[in-house]
């Protein structure tokens, strides 16, 4: 059995973390959505820009396994997209149909099993924080009709409070209101978790969670799936799940695949790459 | 205006041309299918692989640009995945049926101008190629029924010869046979055009075209896409063609996009993006 979730939102949820700065997760019972099937995951996971790196969704996705279930698959379906506001997202735009032709080209492979949101720093001027809870209901509730699945948790994250320390800082004057807009619609709607960012940090564009931020982030969304639950703290195990997720032992498969990636890529010569293959099987 | 083409077969039309071994292509007027929206392209534009590189469907649109029309923009849509067999493609499965969604999406936003096809390397065996001609009809034949274009172009690239040199050869025993059931599937077919690949070398793998073969294969595909032709030979100046897409001076745009990059990725601190920045503007 595969459980699958959705990743909508803009650039936090596609994921902007250096992949040079935390080690890469090799797991091959994490699976994303490519071309309407599913792979074993690599990150970057939801290529919406050349700027795509880590996301939140690998050490989701990690944690689910570690702490959840150890037998079954879980999967990732890629949908957000950097720089998008929450009219971007309305329920008749490009964005909103293709999460919802993706999720459906899922259902028919796994079971649906919950959506994973980050998206408000387009939103952090001009007193779109107004809205920002109406328009969202509508998103959600649309897309939970159009799914099937009127229960579907929706787990969704903070803004980082870094926005207000960089050169484009104006642009995010009010990240706070979004914020206190995300927290109250996740009150207000059942099977609706919110997460905090507190403590994580950006990279130097001071706009982007950092992929070691990105790591922690996705533990939290993991425990307020789990614990259905909002998560309004850093946990205080998060550093150390990160090193358990990281040092995991890769699988035969695993050991193969990147192998595989290797000799793709040029980096080991024909003659290295089978005597490695040899030792393997 | 957007004339858009639809990529479609296995990993050399996805493409593993390794990133490092051409210059990158930027053109603000060739675009990128991302999320049921316009990008401008960045390579890798098939994002099927960790391994996924530098495919043709970059100097095709260059092509493109340069010999056919300057005044217009042209766009991929990117659907090509890696080690798919021809019943991998079967109407009924999950790759034809995306593809088939992609382009119905891309249809909203431009004119669908042409099929871009790659594939047969998973088909080299087992005397597969005794019944590729017929599959492959069945596919182009549904694909333009389902898209409403009963003429659209189809531009079909033969397989490599350095497939019999490497440590699979085994698995691509019959590629000659492939490549003749592409030619005549070419010529029994309106509107589609054989192009080969005649003096095109590989990655090591012995497997897949190298960045700069890439380069010329989308050349090669863009003239028997502009000439209604087959192309069964390697063209005289295609080395002069890539030094000319290459040598493209960067519009204002596309040095803005470069310097948002370098700075997204944290190569330029803010500094000094702000004083480029301002020389752009």
């Amino acid at each position: 059995m595969i459980h699958s979730f959705l990743m909508i939102g803009q650039s936090n949820m596609a994921g902007r973390g250096f992949l040079n700065q935390v080690p890469p997760i090799y797991d091959e019972k994490i699976k994303m959505l490519r071309n309407g099937r599913w792979q074993m995951m690599t990150e970057p996971v939801n290529d919406d820009r050349s700027t795509s790196g880590i996301s939140l969704a690998a050490s989701f996705a990690s944690s689910w396994r570690l702490f959840l279930n150890q037998k079954d698959d879980i999967a990732l379906i890629p949908c957000a997209d950097g720089g998008t506001s929450l009219d971007d997202w309305s329920v008749e735009g490009p964005l909103f149909q293709n999460a919802v032709l993706q999720a459906k080209a899922a259902q028919k492979i796994s079971v649906l099993s919950g959506i994973l949101w980050h998206q408000g720093e387009s939103d952090s001027n001009g007193k779109k924080h107004l809205t920002y809870k109406e328009k969202l209901a509508i998103i959600i509730k649309t897309l939970r009709e159009e799914l099937n699945a009127p229960d579907l948790p929706v787990i969704i994250g903070g803004l980082g409070d870094f926005l207000q320390d960089g050169i484009y800082c104006q642009y995010f004057n009010e990240h706070h209101e979004v914020n206190a807009a995300l927290i109250q619609f996740a009150k207000d709607h059942h099977h609706c978790y919110f997460v905090s960012a507190k403590g994580l940090t950006a990279n130097p564009d001071k706009i982007h969670f950092n992929a070691v931020s990105q790591r922690k982030f996705g533990i939290r969304y993991f425990k307020a799936f789990q614990q259905k639950t909002d998560i309004l703290e850093a946990l205080p195990d998060e550093d150390q799940i990160i090193e358990t997720i990281h040092q995991k032992p890769l699988t035969k498969n695993e050991q193969y695949e990147l192998l595989q990636y290797q000799w793709a890529m040029g980096t080991i010569a024909a003659d290295e790459f089978q005597t490695q293959l040899a030792k393997l099987t």
